[in-house]
């Protein structure tokens, strides 16, 4: 009887006898020892936070990077295995390329979203741009198109609810210090934030989940609004100001 | 003597003594954890009607599609892993498409629905286009072609009785609730429904096997009369009222 | 010593220390598992019956085909994993289309028979035809050519007894109430039964090994004499009526 | 220490710790299950006979085939698995017709033995025309040719003592009575038998072995004096009341 | 419970149930097994020294190499498996090279970097160029392009904190002493070092951690300020001078 | 600690703790299984004799060949598995027959001997011509060139110790009986033999090992002085008159 | 806890919990096994001696060859398996042929032992031509190049410590008896001895681990000086009569 998980959860594709995939279930959990990163939706765009754990001071803190852009309208802000966040914004950043020179316009963000999901999820079937395992790595993406703004969490909510492929959100927050952020979330959250009010939010969260204190050497903030844009340091300690 | 069931279920496609392939029943157990599905043949065309499980108040509902178009005179409903159906979903997609193309008409229900058992009935047989475990989804296709509305039963039927490769139905629920909800439309449904009629009973029996409140946020409903149509939130809230 | 059977049984091409292959004796068990087919000779055709197992009143009993036409004179009952049966019935068809193709004549019976043979005893070697494992069903094939009409026990007879590769009958029963049926078919049959007699004990027989009171909507009858002829509702009425 | 041969006997090919293959020591039990053949030298030619075991009143005798014709001065009796020997008998089909093509002339008897148990003994090497195990079957090749006449004993000789690759006889059984069988062909074997003492000797060892009543139905006889023929019922009969 | 760990650990790329790799772990004791490795950063060049562990007289210093020129702009020292270490820094060479003659201007330092970890952190995937397990090494990159020097702590980085892919450090110690060393260097280490200044800390922590005596022979010193330059015996005699 | 040897054993090519590859080890077993073959090297050619173990009186002796041609100057006898055997020598005759074609002279014994090695012990590789598992047989080589007369003891030296890849011998035996057949080829053996003192000593030496009286039916006897001979019965009969 | 080595070393390239490669310290076994070899290099050249280990008085002493000439200016001794040697050696003499052909000069023995150690330490990545298991054999390079004499320890320089892919040497033992030859090696050696000194000093040091007394039948010499020669059994004779 005490066999029955140790078996069936390395199989990569294997069903156990609940009809569980356990290899999905235990990649959440290298998500969970990501750091924290928070989306937050507003009518004008949308504000990404991640914690960046700089664990020694000789560090360049600029050199750890958990938010990247994918396309001028279109960043990330990740928790887990980095390596494997890279793949994907890899293969998302030559999708929108290959888009913008095939029609001359801008991948909308849902496209790019479900072209980061097929590849996601297609993990141990053995072909050549498949994974052999489930990708260890959790997204934000964060997009402005002619639909408007949109914060997307990528295999994070697939793999806690496999009932869809990703989600569309307001707020969310992903690693480590995501439940209680996501409670906070909720309680803080409306529709009409302006997007100065949702950087604050986003740091202020960040800041409870966090051990150490705030710094612009430890977090880092983007926006998409409509364009892509990376704080700056002094944008950074800006927001922390207004804490 | 107690390993016998554990020794023979890892093995995607190996017979167990008495003749069973364990890996497809867990399968079934995948489907059996997901969200409810209902579909109900009229004689004016095909309802469909899913519950949406809607975690979070910051999630957008819309993101969470359980139906889908294949094309213009077909679209399903599904429940369990949504990944899976999407990679489903896709190839018939393309079926169609490509039977438009080469034939000038739109291909038969039936054909798109045995297409798809083609695929998703060929796994663990290590070609490119199979899967190497036995899909975790069950579907309800919907369709109104020249011999007028059909509704089949995919996976779930061929997992629970392989005497067959498909369903045709009357009336069909899958997923968590299906068991309560099979019963509930044998009671209720006619051959003589109307597609109003056939509404409110996909909707009335869905909120007896959802924990919720039923609200246009957390169902989604689609006719295929003949073409396929996916009510906008108003339309279900329509439907709700006439509860 | 207990871990004599489990230990090789699992592998689909070992022997066992007694010689057996146990993964085709184990097929054998989903064969019974399946649902009852029968099949008599006579002078002037073949006749096949089979019991449909509908499980719910909301299902189409068009749609639980288990009488397949491979070409316009041979056809074929099947007991077991439904799926299997049309990997076979696809390459059969395609293999008496080339035929016809290539040298303007049907196949005959036993060439087609034995094609069906190759392709089910080839599981386990790893080509790109062959299953990775044994095929889950029985097949009989109904006939009429150059030779006169024939009725072959495909699968069944081999995994029964590999001293031959098919088995050409006079009767035979497969599925789940094969052992009785079979017993039946040895007292009643004879080789100057008309089609019609033979009609009445196929369906006679079935009735005896089926739980439920025979009806149009669950059980099938096909002729091939010299022609298949899957019956309507109202000839398999008109066979009821007669016992 | 109970383990050592459960370990090593299901790699089909890794020696014992003693230098045995056991997978190929296990061939031969399922060559044992078979029916017993029997082939006795004259120096006028060949003579094979075979048990048929007809288990059932309503299969066609003839269908059970046992005996096989090569080609035209070759044919060759069987015990064991029958898929396997059909494969061995189509490769050396194509085999002989090939050198016919290309020769202008029959292959001798010994070449195409030899091409036989190149295709057999070359099992579990992965390559596409190899077997992933040893053949389950043996036969005996009976042959006439400008070296006059032959019987190679093959496989069997090779398993049960790999000592050579085929071994040539005078006269030979194989299958579930061959030990008996064997024995008696001792005894009553000389040189100088005529092809009608062959039969007669052939079928009362036969008839001693078989359980029961020898009919033209269940025992199968062949000559290839210098050419090959498969006795018909009435040729059967004759030799059955000469004993 | 005991198996848990032993059970997962040998799957190169599969998760544990707590959402670790552990192969990755353990690749990263062997680098820790290696000899120790001290890069620094000042702004007018980077200064790398490693321990050689000459362990017989009769072995040639020179032929342990464990500082290696990339590119005239680019070194490398290592710690762990050398041969690992080899095959990164000719894919290093062979991207720098191909860099420089398709632009016609050298490679960034970063991206040569992250071309290194893309190779590195693609382990098990079973393509051509990747490894079939992680690399058992870690190497500290130094360079100076238009962004001035810099410093990287490549797969040592990723290996305990897969937060990032690599490490843009001021300072940075790898292998057996590196725990050590790391302190050492937080300590002393400043931004206005000068480039003597470095060498005399870099071999002044070196010293503490190796076990003998600190000559010539073995150690290596060299540094890439702008252009890569290995000390020679005199050039490392005279900082072991200055200590 | 019983397990290590049985967990190391099977894989075909992987190390003991100690360093060994035991299913080399176990082939050599299947060697000793084998008939004794005796080679003897004198300044006017070399003698090779064989014991055939004919088991039945019905056989044909002339069928079992244990002494095989591989070039007019070039034979050998063989011990173990007769089916690997056939694989060498087949490669051998093609290596010797295309150096006959490219060069116009025959190939010398060592480069065939050497080619023999290269193929027998590539197995585990792999690739398409090399075994999955060791050759369980060993050859004498006994040849004629440009450099004189010589007998290599090829797979058993190596075998047994894998200090050489063949051993060049004056005198060898192999198989069952090889342990004592040496010791007395050690005694009776000189360098100024003639051919038949070495045929002489080769059959007498093989009467003491073999359980049953020395017949032609029972032995082989080849010479290649300068090339190659096998012996007729009445060749044997006056060798064995002789003892 | 027993389990914890079983499991790990068996796995070619699987990292234990320490971070060490078992199967690469299990051939390091293999090599001590092997007969003792010997390197000294000296200002005007290098000199190997081996033992030969010669187990019957009937084998012929030249066809045990443990010293092997790569090129006119490279040669080899070796300890350990010889076969998996003369992969290596043949793959160098194509590599130092190659480059003749290519740049009309001989390769230097550095790039020579690189690329030897490049092909020995790919093992285990499926690709063709690497070998699925480490090599089982260490070499010593002697070579004399523009850059003078060289001596090269491969593989077992590696194996033992992999801080280095191979070591330039002074002097240097391996197999069996390394261990006491490299202790009486470093008491022994000087950078000035002469080519004649270094004989009588490798051959007095195997002298002391051989079991047998040194004859000319069971050593081999060979110098590079600046050509290789492999020495005459007089040339051996007259550095054992200077002993």
């Amino acid at each position: 009887m005490f066999l029955t998980r140790t078996e069936y959860d390395r199989g990569v594709n294997t069903f156990s006898p609940e009809g569980r995939l356990f290899q999905v279930e235990y990649a959440i959990e290298a998500i969970k020892l990501g750091s924290t990163a928070i989306g937050l939706k507003t009518k004008d765009g949308v504000v990404l936070a991640v914690e960046k754990r700089i664990t020694s001071p000789l560090l360049e803190p600029s050199s750890v990077e958990k938010i990247m852009e994918i396309d001028g309208h279109i960043g990330c802000a990740m928790s887990g295995l980095i390596a494997d966040a890279r793949t994907l914004v890899e293969h998302a950043r030559v999708e929108t390329q290959n888009h913008r020179f095939s029609y001359g316009e801008p991948m909308t963000v849902e496209s790019t979203t479900q072209a980061l999901c097929d590849l996601a999820l297609r993990f141990g079937e053995g072909d050549e741009e498949s994974m052999s395992r489930p990708f260890g790595v959790s997204l934000l993406i964060a997009g402005h198109d002619e639909n408007g703004p949109s914060l997307d969490d990528v295999l994070n909510g697939y793999y806690t609810d496999p009932s869809g492929t990703f989600w569309q959100c307001n707020a969310k927050a992903i690693g480590s210090g995501s439940e209680g952020a996501d409670s906070s979330l909720q309680e803080q959250y409306n529709k009409d934030l302006t997007l100065q009010e949702a950087e604050t939010i986003a740091l202020s969260i960040l800041k409870q989940v966090m051990e150490e204190k705030v710094t612009p050497n430890n977090v880092d903030i983007a926006r998409v609004a409509p364009t892509y844009h990376l704080y700056t340091p002094s944008e950074v300690e800006a927001v922390i100001t207004r804490l």
